[in-house]
């Protein structure tokens, strides 16, 4: 598949989400989970599967949305610190976003970065993650005043 | 922009739609109206310009949707039935989509070229233009029961 193709795909469809979690036996007592995703409906898996393929890493997950009435989804998932810097950043890297998804994936990439380097347990890495997670979580919004 | 990238956007946000509208002055009394369209966040505007240039036509309208509390969105839109065929057919000929909406761009084309040759007058025509649009919608649908 070509490689810039998928960057648009992702463009459109991808979407990179950070969560900071409680972690019981973590120094800080917080984990910093990142997360990249792209969803589609289950009958376009093939285009997923391909996608993977190209990038190099991640599985395709089943999402199930019985209670709207939706069809059936799929989810093609990175969130393996390791995987998102050996694989996806240098591809995103080489083919870049062009859409402001490209600002959300900058920030993306800086946190990850930051958690993989430990630097989430500092106070100063830490704040620093979650003002970058606040302002992707903005420029991701579809509403101005509640969310959707 | 490159080509690929601008296929992999269309396979994510792009739409194939077609109408048929009842219209006084025609010989039948019934119009195709085809429309192509990409809808993003106003904000991000600057990448339908761009995809606007690498296609060579169309045209960005704005999108308001203060009733619902969404930002404003702006619209990319190629109607124009010459414009289709001259300039979007054969890019999406020369640059492929990849997911299923390859399936829906081949019937939208399909139905633009019947019209385009006036065959929408005959009932063959256009008892196949009402077949492929019926294919076309449901291939669209996120739910299964009713529109959403």
């Amino acid at each position: 598949m070509d490689p810039h193709y998928v960057a648009g795909f992702i463009d459109g469809e991808g979407a990179f989400c950070v969560s900071i979690g409680k972690h019981k036996t973590l120094k800080r007592g917080l984990e910093v989970r990142p997360e990249f995703t792209i969803e589609v409906r289950a009958d376009d898996r093939d285009v997923l599967e391909r996608i993977c393929v190209t990038i190099g890493c991640g599985a395709i997950y089943d999402a199930a949305y019985d209670r709207y009435g939706w069809y059936p989804h799929v989810k093609y998932k990175i969130s393996n610190k390791y995987d998102l810097c050996t694989y996806l950043f240098p591809f995103l890297d080489a083919c870049p976003l062009q859409a402001k998804k490209k600002d959300v994936y900058k920030m993306f990439k800086e946190i990850v970065l930051l958690a993989r380097d430990k630097k989430h347990l500092t106070d100063a890495g830490f704040n620093r993650i979650v003002e970058l997670r606040e302002k992707m979580r903005a420029l991701g919004k579809k509403a101005r005043t509640h969310k959707l």
